[in-house]
C-alpha cells in the first residue's frame, strides 16, 4: 500500500511522545509506563486527533497535548485490560503484569490515567471544559465496554445487538472521541463535531468487525495475532454469535458433535471457519461491515472538511477496509 | 468531645454524596462504587475543602463538586490499595476485591478515578485549570506514596527521612490539597493557598504519626483497627524504624532473641511496645508529632482566615492531636 497521508501525523505523534517520555519522571513507578508506551503500536488514535484538527482548518500543533492524552489513556486501558484478561503478551512482548507484577500494572496504570488528564489539561483553557467532558465521558464508556466484555465471557446467550454495543463502547467511542477532540481544538461547528464523531463511531465498528473477520479468515503472515485465537478462546465474536443464531438444528448438532470429538486446535479452527461460512455468518459480517462504512462515509461527506482533510480521512477509511493486520 | 464545627461540613458532604449516588448510574460496574462509598468514613477530606472555602470567605456550596471529587478519589485509592495490600476488610466490611473479585475492583476503581475528574470538572471554568493541576499533581504523588510503601515492604534499611516522605505522599498531600482546593475556590491569595497547603501537609504528618502511635499504644475499644496490627504485620512504621535506629546492641539482641523464641501474638505486641518504649522511640514520636503540629499552626496563623475559619481549623487540629480512633 502506498504511504498514507496519515503517516505524517503518526510521525508527529512518535516524535512528541518521545519528547514527552524523555522529559517525564524515572523510577520504579514509571518504568512500566515507559516500557508499554515504547512497545509501539500504530498511534492511530492520536494521529486522528491531529488529522481532524488540520481537516477543520485548525493547527495540528495545538492538538498535540490532547492527542498524547488519548494515546496515554489508550495504553492505560491496555495495561489494565491485560491484567483482567490475563494476557501474557502485548505486541509480541511480555505484558506489564507478567514482566513486573499485578500490583505494578495496577499502580502504574492508575498513574497513566492521571498523566492522560495532565496532558489534556495543557490544552487551551477556553477549550478545556469541552475537551474534559468528552474525554471523561469516553473514558467511562470504555470502562463500561470492558465490563460488558467480561460479563459476556460467562454468558452463551449474548445477542448481536449487545455485542455491537459492547464493541461500540470498548473500541469505537475512543476513535470517535479522538476525531471530535481534533474538531474541538479546531473550533469546528457543533454539527461538524457531531458528524465527525459519528464517522469515527461507525468506522470503529467496521474496524472491530474487520478484526473479528481477520481472526478467523486472515492470513497468518499478515495478521499480527494468532489466526483462530478468538475461536480457540471460545470468544463470542460477531461470527460466533451470528453463526449460532443463523444455524439450522443440523448445523448446531454438527458443530456440537465436532467439539465433543476431541479435535486438535487446527481442526477446531477449521471446523468453526466452516461453521461461520456455511451458516452465512461470514457473508453477513461483510455486509454489516460495509453498511457501517457507508454510514461512516455519509457522516464524513456531511462534514465541512478542507481538501486535505477529505484525502486523509478517506485514506484512513481505506486502511480500515483493506487492513490485513 | 463536644460536637466539632467541622461536623456541619461533614453533614453537607454526606447529603451531597447521597444525592450524587442516587443520581448516578446503576449496574455491575457501579455496584462496587456505591458499596464502597456507602461504607462511610469520616469524610474528613471533603469537609476540609468546604471548611477552607468558608474560612477564606468563599461559598462552601461552590466547592461541593471539588470536595466530592476528592472524596471519590480517596475511595478510588482505597479500592486499588486494598487489592495491592490484599486487605480482607475495609471499615469492618469485606473489601471490593473480596466481595466481588480483583477485576471488578480494578475496573470499578478506574471508573471512580474518571468520576472524580467529572466531579472536579463541574467547578467554575475560570478556576478549572488551577484545580485540575493541583488535583492531578496530588493524585500522582499519592501513587508515588503507595509505590514507596510497597517498596519498603521488601527493605529493612528504610531511613526515617524516607518514611516521612512516604507518608507525606501517601497521606499528607491529599489533606493539603483538600484545604488548598477550598482556598482556590474562595479565590484566596497565592500566599494563603501556600500556607493552608503547608498547614495540611504538616497536620497530615501528625495525623499519620498519631496513627502509628495508636496502632501500638491505643486502647482497643476506641481504636478502629486491631491494636498491634502494624507490629504483627512487621510494618516499618516510625516506631519500628526509630526503635531500630536508637536501640543499643543489647536491645537489638533482646528483641531479635525474643522474635526467635516463638511468641504468641500478644507476647509479640507486648515485646515491641516495650522495645519502642525503652529505646525512646515512643517519646521521640510524641515530640516529632508535636513539632509537626507546631509547624502546622505557624502556617495556619499566617493565613488570612475569618474568625469562623480559625475556630473550625483549630478544632480540626484538636481532633488530630487527641484522636483515639
Amino acid at each position: 500500500m502506498q504511504k498514507s497521508a496519515l503517516s505524517r501525523y503518526q510521525e508527529m505523534i512518535r516524535a512528541s511522545l518521545n519528547t514527552y517520555l524523555e522529559n517525564s519522571k524515572k523510577g520504579e513507578l514509571y518504568a512500566p509506563i515507559h516500557y508499554l508506551l515504547k512497545l509501539g503500536g500504530k498511534r492511530l488514535r492520536p494521529a486522528l486527533v491531529l488529522a481532524a484538527t488540520d481537516a477543520f482548518d485548525g493547527s495540528a500543533e495545538d492538538a498535540v497535548p490532547a492527542a498524547l492524552a488519548i494515546e496515554v489513556f489508550h495504553n492505560f486501558t491496555l495495561m489494565h485490560d491485560d491484567i483482567m484478561d490475563q494476557a501474557p503478551l502485548r505486541r509480541g512482548f511480555e505484558t506489564v503484569h507478567v514482566k513486573w507484577n499485578t500490583n505494578a500494572a495496577i499502580l502504574s496504570g492508575d498513574t497513566m490515567l492521571v498523566q492522560a488528564y495532565q496532558l489534556l489539561a495543557q490544552s487551551k483553557p477556553n477549550q478545556l471544559p469541552q475537551l474534559l467532558q468528552l474525554f471523561s465521558t469516553t473514558a467511562i464508556e470504555v470502562c463500561e465496554g470492558q465490563q460488558l466484555d467480561m460479563e459476556f465471557e460467562n454468558r452463551t446467550d449474548v445477542h448481536v445487538v449487545e455485542y455491537i454495543e459492547m464493541i461500540r463502547l470498548k473500541t469505537s467511542v475512543l476513535l470517535a472521541a479522538a476525531l471530535k477532540t481534533g474538531a474541538l481544538v479546531a473550533n469546528a461547528s457543533e454539527e461538524d463535531c457531531e458528524h465527525i464523531y459519528k464517522f469515527g463511531e461507525q468506522i470503529g465498528l467496521a474496524f472491530q468487525l474487520r478484526d473479528d473477520y481477520l481472526d478467523a479468515f486472515g492470513e497468518q503472515e499478515k495478521f499480527g495475532k494468532l489466526v483462530g485465537g478468538d475461536i480457540l478462546a471460545d470468544k463470542k465474536t460477531f461470527l460466533w454469535i451470528r453463526a449460532h443464531e443463523l444455524a439450522s438444528e443440523t448445523q448446531l448438532e454438527e458443530i456440537s458433535l465436532a467439539l465433543k470429538s476431541g479435535m486438535t486446535n487446527n481442526q477446531k479452527v477449521e471446523a468453526f471457519k466452516n461453521f461461520f461460512e456455511t451458516t452465512g455468518a461470514r457473508e453477513e459480517l461483510k455486509i454489516r461491515m460495509q453498511s457501517h462504512v457507508d454510514e461512516a462515509m455519509s457522516h464524513l461527506h456531511a462534514c465541512n472538511l478542507n481538501e486535505n482533510g477529505v484525502t486523509v480521512l478517506q485514506e484512513f477509511v481505506n486502511i480500515i477496509i483493506h487492513r490485513e493486520e
